[in-house]
């Protein structure tokens, strides 16, 4: 399987959020395949999954304030759910800043990152923790633990 | 009032995290007195606002996992709130690795940024994106309404 950090936004950033990203997604590497990709928009990201499908049955979800609030635990849980019953690839969408539109929140499960909104680079920051975290669970290794 | 996110750690943060944390200071500062102090242990940062206590009359709010979440539009209205009543320090305070200990979480109120486990230096830098994104809420500025 894998998985994909997935974010609708004109332009990768650059700054200190971006480090942060670069540097979980480079932790994340030996426990898990992962990839970060930009989409311009919500219809484009779409369009991308439609092509994928034959190949690979991706499953799409949205990061929203309104999905169900997970905790780490869960998101551990869920990585490896999606690991067993044989997902091929497995993607977040972080959202645009005007939201998802209320089609694709109908057709996708929605998870949150918490009440809070938080800016774009920053949850995707917080995204990319939140799987590397979620990858050490389901290794045994012992940075959950340690925080 | 002057906002102080506390923080017990055994050193400042050195990566994009403490970077990105350095910003949303420098940002929040012309709305609003700031600053970010370090405690060595929970008990030297009680210690403290107990000598602060006289001239201060601080107020201590704890980030903890098993806290109020609060939306941002609810962490300004709380800001808004202690601006209103007089207090003059209002300390946002992140926990150790092994979390507050019973007495302190019986005695402070408690706030929560999410259901997942974040890494201290990564809760620091989401709670002060929070603060700073609640005083320009409260300053009318426009940030909150593009993100």
């Amino acid at each position: 399987m894998r998985i994909r950090l997935a974010s609708i936004a004109q332009r990768a950033g650059t700054g200190a959020a971006q480090q942060l990203l670069e540097e979980y997604m480079r932790r994340t590497q030996p426990l898990q395949a992962v990839e970060c990709l930009l989409y311009r928009s919500e219809a484009l990201l779409l369009a991308a999954l439609e092509r994928e499908r034959a190949r690979m049955a991706p499953v799409l979800l949205l990061l929203d304030a309104r999905g169900r609030a997970v905790t780490s635990e869960e998101m551990a849980a869920l990585v490896r759910e999606h690991r067993e019953t044989g997902t091929q690839l497995l993607v977040f969408a972080v959202g645009p800043a005007d939201g998802w539109s209320e089609a694709a929140r109908r057709a996708h499960r929605m998870l949150s990152l918490g009440a809070m909104t938080l800016p774009h680079e920053l949850a995707r920051a917080v995204l990319a923790e939140q799987i590397y975290r979620a990858c050490t669970i389901l290794a045994g290794h012992p940075y959950h633990a340690g925080h």
